[in-house]
């Protein structure tokens, strides 16, 4: 800490404390999810928004201004405590941004908001929404408003940057305007290329819960999974969540389809490295902790999305599921290409979560493009389910048959996670051009991948992602990682490879 | 609310505050025993120690001081409001007694004896132990020293007062005189009367774990355990934690003999159903919390002491235990007596937590002899081992044999927990005084009990235990229902009954 002043040294002190709550608060929302008997949800939202309400509070206690501004005048110091300055002064920025009264009417009304929306949903019915939509709207964009002011940066660029430190729009629009322009003909190609093939066949069920159980632990392990600072579980919706040193991942089981639970566990344990990736000395300060949605998300497609349906991993693969599920070797479907084929079959459709990695992203591409619109205004609430079955029409050719299949499919919007969804795209190009910087600076990566061994790949996201935590921005860990910045030629030319030319590495 | 004041319905808004720090503190803690991955155990400790110094902040925060001024000298409000109200002031007064290094120090002595008693115990060394247990004697005289100056009461009592608010030595003395003076000849008694019977069969395992899991599940739910507000897991020592409206209880399961798993599932129990039947106007304030120590083993016991092991439980359970591990209605050892006489079985032995209801209190008499002359200074520590021994000696006419097996063994000391062990035995007393009344105004329960059924038991806790929560003290409480001040005269008669005599509804 030489070179660094007390004030600085004091903020230290009180961001461990915010850390520790934040710690808290993972564990306790994991439990809420995983162990939680059902009489107790009352009282678990109460614990839940007093701790938010303590780490408010220390965040925006007076005398953190004070600390703030001497401790940047003296500042000095390693390069990590000058960005974990910058991380502090952020975090206190957007929190004081912010009048509380503001604060606890959006979460009030995003709680109401996703109450109503379960029904809305469910009864397919929009109009039911509008109202408490409305208000969440509403309330998000007088957030945005007032953290943008307090940032410099547009209302939308405000909301993006509260889960992606340091992306803004100018930057974004146009890897969106590439994918909108490529897309529909690489899905064509695609659909096309696919049809060429014979039908495949697929394993037939039941597939038995304690042997799925085994196999996600088997294979979270092999990717690198440090089972004594972690845990496997279940829960309704899977999810990668807990504390520092103590990361919680979920899954569930269908006895009709092991794949989704075993893509489940691949890709939470694409998050779960990241986390525990994570540098020990910082994980107490703000420039320790994941650097935003967009880099977690490519951690999580990384392992998924480009290694593990990859065709090297999964001719590893196929034999492995064989003795999980004490099948023959010549049982039909279980051989390397048909599970590759099931693992990489495109099939546009109406939900967002079940899309194939052609068609997701024109999911994006429709809320990305609506979001902004509803924020801005240009885009009257009570239009949104018109323009959101245009949109996925234009994009896919599909006909929204109802809301629920359309703009109601979502807890994001409800939620007031607005400026959310392009994170999951980013995620997806930036994962394309990790791999193929890590593939072209280590060409041992994949063949290891193809004998199941994961070593080769996490030493290098180590180096290059994780060790790095919020150290320098998304852009910077992409460039220096890749050494050019975020694109989308990468991921355009993965989804060529692998779904057009069909390589037999891809 | 009305009639009371603005400063204590702030006072009442910092408190629930504190309460969401427990139910944190609480959660987490139970994650540490049942949950948490070995790697965590560190960062854990960080985050707990960060809570309890967030939960020590709000409480000594120089605003609470001048509000307990204010509304005490405003006070009017309903009695609970005014109960509430001395609460609060007890914990301020307790916590501001302290200057927080002694509080801290006293932290560190206590955790590095711990860890220096699991060697200690393991090698039967207790001069290793000396040291560390010497700063944890000395810290805990000082704050026994300061907090008894604030209260106004010695250093014994302020230690006595932190676990059982309002029990003096004073009053517990003539009890522990009483046991000492006729405990020796009852066991001898009970000893003669268990002699005079053939040798006890008793069934052989294994035991399936399951069917011990689904048992235990079964009767925690007939003695009134709401499973929507909470949850049996394992853990290696069983304990009753959570938080409220989530109580977590844990047992552990042998193969070999399913009988402590069983009755440790009814202790446990006995210890949720106080904590659920706590008034749920009042959960996030000191008054809706439980009473103290001996309250709470009072309903431990009384479950499993005073009821479960009755003959007349007893001989409801013998068949349903049949059932739940498939065994023949004429299995030798499984019938309602050889059941009865394994559950009420007297063998003096040396260790406390393996003793039976006639001799454990020996075990307690012993410790609450020496933890007095060790705070006052009249024993000096180095000669704790032979004068445990003597005493051991003395009480039940058994040779300790080594340390491990005498004063090493209870993590209390190493713990800084003295003045905790009279509680245990005041709980017993408690429960018997609570269940001969119980009997006696309702003497329908003993019957209901024979048939399995607790719910009048229950009702009657409810009303005149749980419903009362801290609003006024234990001795109170045992005034109230029972219509005498808390003696021994209920337990030695319920000891002389069912050990001596063998009464058949005993």
């Amino acid at each position: 800490m030489s070179g660094m002043n007390t004030a600085y040294l004091a903020l230290e002190r009180h961001f461990a404390r915010i850390a520790s709550l934040q710690d808290a608060i993972g564990l306790l929302g994991w439990d809420k999810e995983v162990m939680m008997p059902s009489g107790a949800a009352e009282r678990r939202s109460e614990n839940l928004a007093m701790l938010e309400g303590l780490r408010h509070e220390i965040l925006t206690a007076p005398i953190m201004a004070d600390l703030l501004d001497q401790a940047e005048t003296a500042a000095s110091g390693t390069d990590w405590q000058r960005a974990n300055l910058t991380a502090m002064r952020r975090q206190h920025t957007r929190a004081t941004a912010l009048p509380q009264d503001l604060v606890e009417a959006h979460a009030q009304a995003t709680t109401l908001c996703e109450i109503a929306w379960r029904d809305a949903r469910q009864n397919s019915d929009f109009k039911a929404l509008l109202p408490a939509l409305t208000e969440v709207l509403n309330l998000t964009r007088a957030i945005a408003t007032a953290t943008g002011e307090a940032c410099g940066l547009s209302p939308y660029d405000a909301l993006l940057d509260s889960f992606d430190p340091g992306t803004r729009q100018a930057d974004i629009d146009p890897l969106f305007t590439r994918l909108r322009a490529e897309l529909p003909a690489l899905t064509a190609a695609a659909l096309e290329a696919q049809a060429s093939l014979p039908p495949a066949v697929t394993p037939q069920g039941p597939f038995s819960l304690p042997r799925q159980e085994a196999l996600g632990r088997e294979l979270m392990q092999r990717m690198g999974f440090d089972t004594t600072r972690g845990r496997l579980d279940v829960s309704l919706h899977p999810f990668c969540g807990g504390a520092t040193h103590d990361v919680r991942l979920t899954t569930r089981y269908r006895e009709d389809d092991f794949i989704p639970a075993m893509m489940g566990v691949m890709h939470e344990t694409g998050h779960a490295l990241y986390e525990m990736g994570l540098p020990d000395a910082w994980i107490s300060q703000p420039v320790g902790q994941s650097g935003g949605m967009t880099l977690h998300e490519s951690q999580s497609l990384i392992m998924e999305m480009q290694f593990c349906r990859s065709a090297p991993f999964t001719r590893w693969l196929a034999p492995r599921l064989r003795e999980a599920f004490g099948v023959a070797d010549t049982a039909a479907g279980w051989d390397a290409q048909s599970l590759h084929r099931q693992l990489i079959h495109v099939a546009p459709g109406f939900i967002r979560v079940d899309a194939d990695e052609v068609t997701y992203p024109a999911h994006i591409l429709a809320r990305f493009e609506l979001e902004k619109a509803l924020v801005s205004g240009d885009l009257p609430l009570a239009d949104l389910p018109a323009a959101f079955n245009e949109r996925i029409h234009t994009l896919l050719g599909l006909r929204v048959p109802d809301d629920r299949q359309g703009c109601l499919q979502d807890i994001h919007w409800p939620a007031g996670l607005f400026g959310y969804f392009p994170c999951y795209a980013l995620g997806a190009m930036t994962a394309a051009q990790l791999r193929q910087a890590a593939c072209t600076q280590e060409p041992a990566i994949l063949p290891a991948i193809g004998q199941g061994d994961f070593t080769l790949l996490l030493g290098w996201l180590r180096t290059h992602v994780h060790g790095r935590a919020s150290s320098v921005p998304l852009r910077q860990i992409v460039q220096d990682a890749t050494g050019a910045p975020l694109g989308a030629d990468a991921y355009l030319a993965h989804l060529r490879t692998r779904y057009v030319d069909r390589a037999p590495n891809a």
